[in-house]
């Protein structure tokens, strides 16, 4: 399982989540991310933490004020970036050029989704894996796996159909169980964000999220 | 084969060309369909040509100023819509909503998209039909069964894979002869716009264009 | 005191508004427009009811698939357009391309904005008349005239700071006691929805909408 | 004058032009900053030059994935921020929202128009500054001084006509005549991109550029 952490725009500490972050994954074995502002992707990285990007533009290097260039963010120490999160949806044309601008800046994708036919629209597109995210569960509390379990087995099986694209499955995971039940869903990996960004003691929370898989 | 004429925001009277497309249609037995202006559909449908709008938005009835509500356009006379055309591209999420609106008001969808990959994953979103029109080539004159054969071929092979999708070939079309190219390519039909909407004399431009099917 | 009724998309009879407004205008002499879905701008007009966009997109006559052009509102009957409404925010320079592309069709202009700040930018564009709306007041029944008469006063200073540029008001508005207070804190109109297209009476609704100014 | 160098998506090394900026900038006096890519502020502020961000987005702390959060373009080196590059325009709502975000955040703000009536619209949301650059000139080589000397001297009007909001000259600056003329048509400062990102020697640039004002 791969543990993807969103810090959004938190009023966190990147750098604390990040340190522990990488001492959990370090003891435990288990690949865990931190995706922060990518005005923090340096400081991030210095932790030694796997960092990704939490979005990067469509473009190439050009005449592009304001984007975030996928080469800049690899250089700044991304090895991966988020696309077409809920809070940042993207026009399809656009998720295809993000997809390939990230390939050639050698960053692992994982494209976002809220249903299984748009997770078999994003597969599609050809990313390392999409990630299913029902937008009225986000920051609920809510695990997806509990409230609407089929919506993670159907985009398991779309995004299978489509090409074998892994699913991660996002919105309101938090514990040990969360996660749990996410894998015995199909998903192999999972997208989450307050329930580590914003607990009072984010090493704490890391450590219960991946106890079942150590 | 379908034909569908878009007018865009042509100075064309679109009248003109519905009474055409209207009589070529009865007179040859080929399908050909008109997309106006919003604000031009009822005059449209009232030639009796089948109608399309060239856009709905991903609402239902409510709070949407300035939206273009698939229920109104089917009011006005429209039987189909485009979604996604190059000029007017949309999310991802919204294409999905725009598609889920058209079914509502019971109105066909074309889903335009750019390459191979982005008409799986418009194919993914189960609309009627996908139309593929890569942008380098629209308005050129140059018709895309010629320019670039393969992206044809490919499209039809990636739309079939995701579900049995009908593929439209859009960008370059003017001729009878680009229409058999395209058909021999594996499209079911047309898309075309300047070819038409701006010929001195659209009706014998859509009498030429329908000559190999007649 | 101008009264405009924007029927977004909602699920009334536009046509039946459209004769309500059209008789009351008659009635009592105020000045009353209805503006319905671009798909509904010719049956509206046919009422003789003064009849608007909800929208008019940036451009002019060419290939601008499913755009709102100017003159094909204007052509559909449409004298006046809505424009930057808080259900359909528009950039900067498209504010500015829209009022440019109004005045072209000769089409009367009110650009929508949410604070005295943002309604001394809109000013600043040469509409003919800019409306203030907080979106937090949209629809909720509490007349922005009430719950912040401010936001009103401060908006009318600034329009006029920036060069006499007529301000309605929106939000909340739906009785003759809104439309008097809205005139009362300098208000030249008032823009207004709900309250007219989903009353079970739209033309009692609009009488006592207009009672204070007979 | 005020000369801000915006490095956009080009292939430059960001701390060599920022470098030699702020030798530059400590030689001669001149007020010289450097605004790179988000992922780059870190190493460009380390440099010691005046950074600043290409743009943050309407937005405090939340749940905002992939946004440009101006806490954290503040907290990575950046003391200012552009807005509304023609490259990157925004909503009139969300330059409002990313002023007011940018202030929130101890950030100077400079926000870009095209033409006079939207520098008057963009002066009137109190940003510290605006930039005029029509989108014809930009890269090209010609000096907006010197193609259309009317747009600087009636923006400096639209400007002064609002409040007193200083305008930095874009488009078409590279040489300190460039520089000269933009000053003598009123403008305080200059805004520029490829004549410093893409020369073979920036330094030397840059010194061409100010050697009008030592």
């Amino acid at each position: 399982m791969f543990v993807l952490v969103n810090l959004k725009a938190y009023p966190c500490d990147p750098v604390e989540v990040a340190e522990a972050a990488a001492e959990v994954a370090k003891e435990t074995g288990v690949r865990i991310a931190v995706a922060p502002q990518a005005a923090h992707l340096d400081r991030v990285a210095a932790t030694g933490v796997e960092t990704w990007a939490q979005h990067v533009s469509p473009v190439a290097h050009g005449s592009h004020t304001g984007s975030t260039l996928a080469e800049a963010a690899a250089e700044a120490g991304a090895v991966g970036t988020l696309l077409n999160h809920s809070e940042n949806r993207l026009k399809l044309a656009d998720i295809d050029g993000s997809v390939r601008a990230a390939e050639r800046a050698d960053l692992e994708t994982v494209v976002c989704a809220n249903n299984p036919r748009q997770i078999a629209a994003a597969a599609a597109l050809e990313p390392d894996a999409v990630a299913v995210e029902p937008p009225e569960l986000i920051g609920t509390g809510t695990p997806v796996s509990q409230a609407d379990p089929d919506i993670v087995t159907d985009s398991v099986e779309a995004a299978a159909s489509v090409g074998d694209v892994p699913v991660l499955c996002g919105a309101g995971i938090s514990t040990g169980e969360d996660l749990e039940a996410a894998g015995d869903l199909g998903a192999e990996g999972v997208l989450l964000a307050s329930g580590v960004a914003k607990a009072d003691d984010p090493k704490a929370a890391l450590e219960d999220l991946v106890s079942p898989l150590v």
